[in-house]
């Protein structure tokens, strides 16, 4: 890099900043590589960007509309990802570690646009049901909805992962169409500052659905107010700090804090040195104490042992620990780079040394640590470094002091009890890995270690084929921990989404409920239409468009018949003299008869826009049908998706459930449940997926 | 009352107090009916106590059994009522505000007992799934469950709902295994007292399950961890202040505040003085002005009304308020009765003059106040007070002070989004209601209503039959708002003990997934047995217990008679020219044939313990069927429910979830879905209800 360039802001549709202010310099060998800019940002013009511009064109969006645009911009990014690679190795970070930033976060992105496409309706009210009758005439009813916050969203982030942390947290924001202000760790923001750049030169986003601020976030969080959001990602003292912020305070402002913890593993004392399980669990440490130098919120900085195979485990880890290479990621057989700044390994050294006190060092700087590469003396190189406390249960400080790098502590147990003890002695943590190969040691301490963490994982050899780790937080998984950890929760598949929603109770008439939700309840108007509702093109359906089929007399023939097609000859359904032991006292129809019934009532033989029946939901048999009884359907159009989505033939189609309620001569429900099907929209209308248009 | 008593907190499984400290008069009279006390609480104790005999006394029972001691409770102390109602009357209730108190109250019990008993399993590990595969080759995967958090609950509450209040948080965060601490507001705390006596009289509470402090919270909050929750009910102040107590802040102490805020309804633009909707509106708002003297958190503080309707709606809402009588409850025809004390009347005071600056009062106490009833003016009568405001969108003192009393102002509106626009102008409220007889309208306004709302209702001719009204939180339904009201979510129905549980995401093989969830992931390992599991008892049945069915080759024969059966002559089935054209390119069973085949593989026709299948969830046809194919079925234990319930004829039975999994000849997944059975219990066993039981 011949010049230290100056890092710019992204603020109301401008980049921001001439001017050098603060110096980032490579972790690799101190060189200075890039400024911060001395520009003040003005925050009520970022703020007001975002509300009065971000907030109208990501409610121009729907839900499903959102989720293409996070899949085109994945998409995007995915072809400019070396340009990443190259900017995050000035981190100190291997490729592999980059990989976790760059590709992770794109990966994030891919999974929230596929959540989003499969959990989300295309509109921007999400139903939370069923709706519940709230009363006995049929007339009113309550249910749920989350609807977008109208407000803002207010990332602040880690140094350690400048690109996923910000995806990560942007991409269900982005789905609940808040607009996001993005606050990096300023020490690595040249990287949060590439990746903010790609994105807005791909055009995919909505203006103001995102701004950058390289810097300080000055009086950013005093403009908040309780439609708004703030999500932190650190150190828990920052995360204390911030959460004691007046105005947020005074505000209700959501506060989400991810905080990093002293997250253990357990050998659980099933487990010796002989089984598949010791191997996996002495990898898996090694690996968490080396990848991104430690430097990680998820790392394991606790090993909790049996006493009789803590020697064994030292051993086995020392000589891992031994071989692998440290220095410029650049140079071959590299497995661990460099601490991400000088100034973390200062902090990283002091802590060492505190925990050093009245513990073993069983690895370390001593044991010969020689950095490879030009200039690694001006790095921020650490040695992986393995600590041993024979007294944790005392010794509390191996349980709050965190060296944010390449550093984790052993210490023993009794019994599986003393163990989870142990871990719980860290207040409150991110993610526990329990190594055993015995499911009924896994059913008593996993229900005991989930009250103090956030994600517990379970490793043993059925896992190791397919198991991501004990250090990566998942999409479909929540991340965050109680107390230390900070409280939050993050990730978690559509739950993240949910977060950034409002969700709100409502109560109503059924008719009233079905125009507020986008979904038929039961009990409101129904639209009876001449044409049958099966003949209907996507587009032409409406919720609420509704069949009451002719009926059917269920006769013996028809269970007789039944019996002999399904090979179902239950004595409810053929046994006179057991059947009158039933509570129904008498024979009764096949339940699975009565919804092929059903079907056959409803079903429009010739083709049409139904292509496909894929499903059903929520069946319940609520009373029996006898010889003798009348049945009837009614089918009614409950709920449309509309994913934007061809079939092979390249017609365009939706999702449409429909609620069946199938009656008898009394009027009463004897079966209950929604099926799923596929819905061709008109030939002559063309699928737009406006996830690969530019904005305009 | 000859003598004012001294209350006592309950704390450390002992009453404690003698002396005498702060006076409590009666609303009505002024006369003095209790003190607090003088003798100070450990808070040390306490949480110790609820830390060592609170928690382990929870986790004893499991969800189910706890579910059936809220049941048993409500009964208990429904049978008590009356004496609830007599301590209630010096609060200034009438006999229909205390029945919100007491017996919405104990109603709420009821509603958690059966709620818990219908969703929650008979174990501490509320699974929340699916568990979602995570590699490629089975081994690994990914759920979520929620777990007891191990500590405690301290639940502060205002003095409007002593009983209530107290109740509709012990519920949720009983069932979720925490010992609950209760702090009332000291004016009415002699209620809360009561009810919390008889609880302790009740002995249907594990020891150390709940704790009452009468006065001062002392040093309570600093010695909370992050294992425990705090809940505040009470003024938005107070939720600023306690909210930014720096031991809540550092621990990450789960805080959910639920406040008091400036609620509004909505008369909608389609209404006019001859539609239903007008008076249902009129007699709404005159109801919540009114109802419990306006001391409701929820009460309609703002009442938005079209310019054109304003005079119609004052001159009605002023006839109507003139007609309500107020006074001492027990007399003959009073409506209303006294504010919780004279405090709380000179505070109520001061914002009515505040109120009436710049704004028209249309009805109050000029009106000729007159309360009825002895030593009435000793007592904190209010009149109901009616204002105008002509100019809301400038003048925002009408929304932001609240009068806590029987007080309201109108405001007016051109259109709709104005009026949404005022109402959000509260920053956040607990609940709305929009009165309109038009879907388009409600389906538009609703969801920007519910951003700055919790709740709301939607009121029509059609609502009107079952109504539960503006001002009822109900406990199926999200209780809280955002912004001023608190940012909390209190009830919700599940929803609400999941807040006092911890949710933690868990990674390992289906195997150990199984074990830990204690529900059959798919890929687990199973457990083939000789005996059809159709033919074990509930006790006898194991999770993962599995059947693989023989074989069943589809012939044409199955389809023409499963059509002739069910009179389903889809074209997929039965046109051959058609089927060609489908993405299949031939014809295919038809679903529900399928499933019915399944079950004729699976059944075990001779009476057994399996009862009933009584339905069926999540059924995804994953792969057609054709002419040719050969099916089987696996099925396997999935979840088993004890709900210690029985039968009809007096058999103990549980529910059994079952996975169905359809493959063809390839092992090609054809079909899945879970079936719904009830199964008997060995008949010698007896079923043991808890919850009758008194705790030992």
């Amino acid at each position: 890099m011949p010049q230290a360039s100056t890092l710019q802001s992204w603020i109301g549709g401008r980049w921001i900043g001439q001017e050098a202010h603060t110096p980032l310099h490579s972790a690799l060998d101190g060189q200075l590589v890039y400024h911060t800019h001395l520009e003040k940002i003005d925050f009520n013009e970022a703020v007001t960007y975002a509300r009065k511009t971000g907030v109208p064109g990501l409610m121009k969006l729907d839900f499903q509309t959102r989720a293409q645009r996070l899949k085109a911009l994945a998409l995007y990014l995915m072809d400019r990802k070396e340009e990443l690679y190259e900017i995050s190795h000035l981190t100190g970070a291997t490729r592999q570690d980059s990989w976790v930033d760059v590709e992770g976060g794109i990966g994030t992105l891919f999974a929230y646009a596929s959540m989003g496409g499969r959990e989300l309706p295309s509109s921007n009210v999400l139903h939370e049901g069923p709706a519940i009758a709230l009363g006995k005439r049929g007339g009113f009813a309550g249910t749920h909805i989350l609807v977008p916050r109208g407000g803002l969203a207010v990332h602040i982030n880690a140094f350690n992962f400048p690109i996923w942390g910000l995806l990560e947290k942007f991409a269900p924001s982005f789905l609940a169409a808040m607009p996001c202000i993005g606050k990096p760790a300023t020490a690595t923001s040249y990287l949060t500052h590439a990746v903010v750049k790609m994105m807005m030169e791909s055009n995919l986003l909505p203006e103001g659905a995102l701004q950058l601020v390289i810097g300080s976030t000055g009086d950013l969080l005093d403009r908040l107010t309780g439609f708004d959001a703030v999500t932190f990602t650190g150190s828990a003292d920052t995360a204390a700090k911030l959460r004691a912020n007046p105005n947020l305070i005074r505000e209700s402002v959501p506060f989400t804090a991810e905080a990093d913890s002293l997250n253990c593993a357990i050998l659980a004392p099933d487990v010796t040195p002989d089984d598949p399980e010791f191997d996996l669990f002495v990898k898996e440490v090694a690996r968490e104490m080396t990848g991104k130098a430690g430097q990680k919120c998820t790392a394991i900085r606790r090993i909790i042992v049996p006493e009789g195979q803590v020697d064994a485990l030292g051993e086995r880890l020392r000589d891992r620990l031994a071989k692998i290479v440290v220095g410029n990621p650049k140079m071959e057989g590299v497995r661990m780079g460099a601490l991400a700044s000088m100034d973390q390994h200062r902090d990283v050294s002091e802590r060492v040394e505190m925990l050093a006190r009245g513990n073993e060092v069983i690895f370390g700087a001593h044991h010969g640590f020689n950095p490879v590469g030009e200039n690694c003396a001006s790095g921020a190189f650490f040695s992986p470094t393995l600590l041993l406390c024979r007294n944790a249960a005392i010794n509390t400080a191996v349980h709050d002091i965190e060296a944010f790098g390449p550093v984790s502590t052993m210490m023993t147990y009794r019994d599986i009890d003393e163990a989870l003890h142990l871990a719980a002695l860290g207040r409150g943590s991110l993610v526990t890995t329990l190594a055993t190969k015995d499911p009924a040691i896994a059913a008593h301490a996993v229900p005991i270690a989930a009250a103090s963490h956030g994600r517990v994982l379970i490793l043993d050899r059925e896992a190791a084929v397919d198991s991501t780790g004990h250090g990566s937080p998942l999409p479909q998984l929540k991340h965050g921990g109680p107390g230390r950890a900070g409280g939050g929760e993050e990730l978690g598949g559509i739950r993240a989404v949910k977060h950034f929603l409002q969700r709100a109770a409502v109560q109503g008439s059924p008719t009233m409920l079905t125009a507020v939700t986008g979904e038929y309840v039961r009990g409101g108007a129904v639209k009876e239409s001449e044409l049958h509702p099966f003949r209907r093109h996507f587009e032409d359906l409406e919720i609420g468009h509704s069949l009451l089929t002719h009926r059917r007399t269920v006769s013996e023939a028809d269970i007789v018949n039944f019996g002999g097609v399904s090979g179902d000859y239950f004595y409810m359904h053929f046994d006179e003299i057991a059947a009158k032991d039933t509570q129904f006292g008498k024979r009764i129809a096949h339940g699975y008869f009565v919804l092929s019934a059903a079907a056959g009532l409803f079903v429009s033989p010739a083709p049409g826009p139904v292509l496909a029946n894929y499903g059903l939901d929520n069946l319940r048999f609520v009373a029996p049908v006898a010889i003798g009884d009348t049945i009837r359907a009614r089918l009614t159009c409950k709920r449309k998706v509309d994913r934007n989505r061809t079939d092979e033939q390249g017609r365009g189609q939706g999702v449409v459930a429909w609620d069946v309620q199938v009656t008898n001569q009394h009027d009463e429900l004897v079966a209950s449940y929604d099926i799923l099907t596929l819905v061709q929209k008109h030939q002559e209308h063309h699928c737009v997926d406006t996830a690969q248009q530019p904005v305009s």
